[in-house]
């Protein structure tokens, strides 16, 4: 509630003003702060860049036009992987991509994506917010001059398209995959080699073979992209990113330059389109899902729970052998895998138990 | 990103108004609009009650202290179940409650809280926001003068405690419970009697045998409320509310009163504080369950598969009843329940399926 108490006079021009109280006047778009938000999607990407027009939508309109946002597609200001370095000079006041992007800059960042078998969407919320993770991510990001907020959540992913089937461990040995982060790093260990290529390649991968399988987000973006024309084998769950939190970062100083209801106005904007995100995927997901199998035939395959089992253990000896060389990365997996440890109780007798007594 | 154009001349007092861009200028706690939000809950109460607190002071905040929201304790200016009149006819301009209170104004109104084996946090908020949901939920307060909002969830909640162990639907027989809702009415078909008592006279109403069993809402509200001294077996999951949504609702006119962005920072913090609630829910209730089983020795037991099957049948009854009778009812459940069919079928490959994969 504290508001800045002085007066723009060169702003006031002319104005004479009195001892009286003065109620709040604009010029209609005449924004005290203009700022820039690139991202690291195509411009208006479904779920992705929708999520960042909506965030600088509700700023603005907040704002009563006070901040406006304008929100650039990757590669029109800067290309999609150097968000982090854009906001963080100060290029651009706020960014919208994924942590697991800055693992070069600091390691620990992909702990603010997913982790495999670790928190879905509701949890890694309640991790966040209640838990201490998101103190730790403003920690994490401090040194490079950025304030890190979710700003959204895909929720379980799909665990990817195949060129064949996977029955055993057997089946991931010499498959050349699209697989980032820490789920790609597990994949190599059971034999499969991973291969960095940019979301609207992905088609043209598969279809000429360079690829052998790729994960993207699920059946909503999936669909879009048409990997059902190229290949049939759709697996599930997401076991690498159960659920994926996207981030707004802000360019610390842009943001102490805002007065207090202007700072209030940009994080709770960031916790609103949270949730937005997630109810978008969720809703949307299985119109496309139906889609895919009823019209497309495409062939629905759980992973075998053997090939979980193996994934899962990889996963933890790829965490396991960060954490030993990085302190940071220590001490936040030692928080979200605590707060693990602990959700999964309640989860268990509360989402996973309502979910198999609905599914009797 | 309308501005009011006008200028309050009474206001501006001495001011000379120029050509120029004129800037917002504010003199500190001098509030536009003072409204108050009425609860259906013990003022402060975990998790609802800081809910109400959350939500008015992130509107206050945002607005710079343009729009002030004082928040008010059932009982302390209007009992709890009166919050939805008050609101409608304006003493207060917010209230901050569950809609099946509201099931004598109108019937559908239950479909907004919970649904027995219905949706979970995360779908209903897909519906609500992405299904269709909120639009109707909006059509159906219209008449009453009221602009609903979902600003919570609870998620899944738990089956009750109870002073003796349910092994089959004939332990149902005779059972005294506090169960209100779609749930309480699956209950008396099952042979049980349910009883109407405000949460803070349940423990003395479970201690004196007036009841034999109680819900509430999970183990954060339930420990403190002490059920477990007088009762030992708590069993999940609460298939009667697998979801419960909070809801804020708004006196329409008061709503209409408000400049743009300030109706944009009302609504946008009704959303950041349903997110908020489930994230709290979320990280507390585990622990709160920890002391609960280990500290006071509770037996946590599952509901057996065929209690819930059968509960699940008389639900559905109960649902279809109450359609057959109200047109609206029916046109809101139609919706709800499609969108249950769809949903149901992605929430099984994703977050179902996760779960599954995490706790092999």
């Amino acid at each position: 509630m504290q508001r800045r108490k002085f007066i723009k006079t060169a702003a006031v021009g002319s104005l004479a003003v009195g001892a009286g109280v003065i109620k709040p006047v604009l010029a209609a778009n005449k924004a005290e702060f203009k700022w820039k938000m690139v991202t690291a999607w195509p411009k208006n990407f479904p779920g992705l860049g929708t999520n960042a027009n909506l965030l600088a939508q509700m700023i603005t309109e907040m704002s009563g036009g006070r901040l406006t946002v304008k929100v650039y597609g990757a590669n029109e200001l800067v290309p999609a992987f150097e968000v982090f370095d854009a906001v963080s000079r100060g290029t651009a006041q706020m960014g919208h991509s994924g942590a697991y992007y800055w693992k070069g800059k600091a390691a620990a960042a992909q702990f603010f994506s997913s982790i495999p078998f670790g928190l879905n969407a509701q949890e890694m919320n309640a991790w966040l917010y209640y838990g201490g993770g998101l103190e730790l991510w403003r920690e994490l990001y401090k040194p490079f001059g950025l304030i890190p907020a979710a700003t959204g959540n895909t929720g379980v992913q799909m665990g990817g398209w195949f060129n064949r089937e996977i029955k055993t461990m057997a089946d991931l040995k010499g498959l050349k995959m699209r697989m980032p982060g820490l789920g790609g790093e597990a994949l190599r260990r059971a034999g499969g080699t991973t291969v960095a290529i940019p979301g609207g390649e992905l088609f043209t991968a598969l279809q000429s073979g360079t690829i052998d399988a790729t994960e993207w987000v699920g059946p909503y973006n999936d669909l879009a992209f048409g990997f059902y024309k190229v290949t049939k084998f759709y697996y599930y769950p997401g076991w690498h990113e159960p659920g994926s939190t996207l981030e707004a970062m802000i360019n610390a100083k842009a943001f102490n330059a805002l007065p207090k209801d202007l700072q209030k106005i940009v994080l709770v904007a960031c916790k609103a389109a949270n949730l937005d995100m997630l109810s978008e995927y969720t809703a949307r997901n299985n119109q496309a899902l139906d889609t895919l199998v009823n019209k497309h035939k495409v062939k629905l395959l759980p992973l075998p729970t053997e090939v979980l089992k193996n994934l899962r253990q990889l996963s933890e000896e790829v965490v396991l052998e960060l954490t030993a060389k990085d302190p940071m990365a220590k001490k936040i997996y030692t928080s979200v895998n605590q707060f693990r440890t602990q959700v999964s109780k309640w989860s268990a007798v509360s989402e996973q138990a309502f979910f198999n007594a609905r599914s009797h």
